[in-house]
């Protein structure tokens, strides 16, 4: 069985890493969003990539779910004494790999070939791919403006109220090296339980103008991230209701609609089930929320098994 | 009385501690070299200044002289794990100094006010100038070709056999703003036991022509770094061997022939009192080696006491 994982952050990655599990390694690809990567203190940080390096590593941080176990942040400490900026935390370990990966790029390696060099440091035997080498930055309109991605999400918290999204440098970014090749070889697409919004559509933005066929000759999975109306972390949900849908499982459905043969939800989702069948695809319903490795795996075993019914 | 002290590393960095301990804030100004600062990793380092900096405000690290006490080494021990560049090692609490000091040369702002920013945060009340806001860099002229400083100085270890230095970008640039004030005000200079070649000849560069009156109007005094023929740390002695002189306390004053007043020197090294005498300057023989904290303001009193004699 050959998958490829579509990801963003925390939960993308607790799936791939549930499925990187099961899967051996070259059974298993997992695409990231690079649509949240900015410029801060000279490094250039990647946030869902590290997230999903660091989580199929086993080195992320098991309570935030960002970031890594174990971390200190003596640099920040000091950092702050200096009066430095201070609103993004960047621990220790983690900041060595936006140095080191700053440093790279700034030499003319791209990311996806830092991106493996990083993987293989850290143990990560399945591939993992940035979507494109080249920058695209999600932009946020919201009511007090344009904002940049992690001005929004980690300096404003979220508070401004969003009527929109662009992903700028979208039109000429190209998917990075193996992106083309790990989808004409899938069986099956999984897009992870991320923000449609800001994770996953940047992903698809990139992947569509190359990959017409992934919209028919593939079956594409996909696995909420809204349980019970709400999102487990992450603004998904707020955005929904800011844009004017309800949030529900029915509505990350329908975002997918067109694309997906089938739709993994939550128990607590049940009452939909009929409503999203009513979107041409299947509809499996079970425990999604992944509170602990096991749940990771577990949910990974029954999507794959759930690939079986929709195939 | 108000002192102006010229310093390099750890050597002149003690002096100026030992004499931050007997004068008033507003009675000292340490101007410091900035010839080894470099680029590294995106950061922009500034070595001498640093020493300077951590040993005035009790933040050095009293094993190395240099760098933080107490320091941690997360961030270096994961980029080498990422096969990062490790040949200058940069401490967790160091990096902090280096992270802030370059966003802010980034955004505009001059060294020396950054400098000053830092010595509130870390609570030095004496101050402290580059000796100079543009860059100069000490290159070395070595047996294989022309090395950056910290290239020659630290990843190749003083190795190569030195022919000579030059100080790129010193006729262009200026004395940092409160240098030309301190050295009016001052009544005499100290020129600590820091390099000639490569800690204190770069700041008489940049001092010299628009402070001819440094010449003749104040006393100045130097302490040796070189104590027995060798230095105490440093490549002082080694480069004076390679550029034909013999090393001792009596070149040191040679170096500085014409410009000094009074000369400080160690007790192993008495038997040259009579020559230094010929090289028209006074000569004070003690103990100059600074090995505790004593020692610093002990040596510091004995040239303040000395000036008394010159003067």
């Amino acid at each position: 069985m050959k998958i490829v994982a579509l990801a963003g952050g925390v939960g993308g990655a607790k799936l791939a890493h549930g499925l990187a599990q099961i899967l051996e390694p070259g059974e298993l690809t997992t695409i990231v969003n690079t649509g949240d990567d900015f410029e801060h203190l000279g490094f250039y940080i990647c946030p869902d990539l590290d997230t999903v390096c660091y989580t199929l590593a086993g080195l992320a941080n098991p309570e935030t779910g960002w970031g890594r176990s174990d971390e200190t942040w003596n640099v920040m400490e000091n950092l702050e004494k200096l009066g430095g900026p201070s609103w993004f935390r960047l621990g220790d370990q983690d900041m060595a790999t936006h140095l080191e990966r700053t440093r790279r790029l700034r030499v003319g390696e791209p990311l996806s070939q830092i991106t493996k060099a990083f993987c293989e440091a850290w143990g990560v035997k399945h591939a993992v791919l940035p979507m494109s080498d080249s920058p695209v930055r999600t932009m946020v309109n919201a009511d007090d403006g344009e904002l940049a991605f992690q001005e929004y999400f980690v300096h404003r918290r979220c508070e401004p109220r969003v009527k929109g999204f662009r992903f700028d440098g979208v039109e000429g970014a190209e998917p990075a090296p193996g992106v083309k090749e790990a989808l004409d070889l899938a069986d099956t697409v999984i897009i992870c339980p991320s923000n449609p919004w800001v994770s996953i559509d940047p992903i698809l933005e990139i992947l569509r103008p190359p990959f017409a066929q992934f919209d028919g000759a593939k079956s594409v999975i996909a696995v909420s991230p809204i349980i019970g109306g709400q999102t487990v972390k992450g603004p998904a949900a707020k955005m929904y209701r800011e844009l004017g849908i309800e949030p529900s499982a029915f509505a990350v459905a329908n975002h997918y609609r067109g694309l997906l043969s089938g739709f993994v939800f939550d128990r607590r989702d049940a009452q939909l089930v009929e409503n999203i069948k009513g979107l041409n695809m299947r509809a499996y319903v079970t425990n999604t929320l992944m509170e602990c490795l096991d749940d990771r795996k577990q949910l990974a075993m029954e999507v794959l098994n759930f690939i079986g019914e929709v195939l």
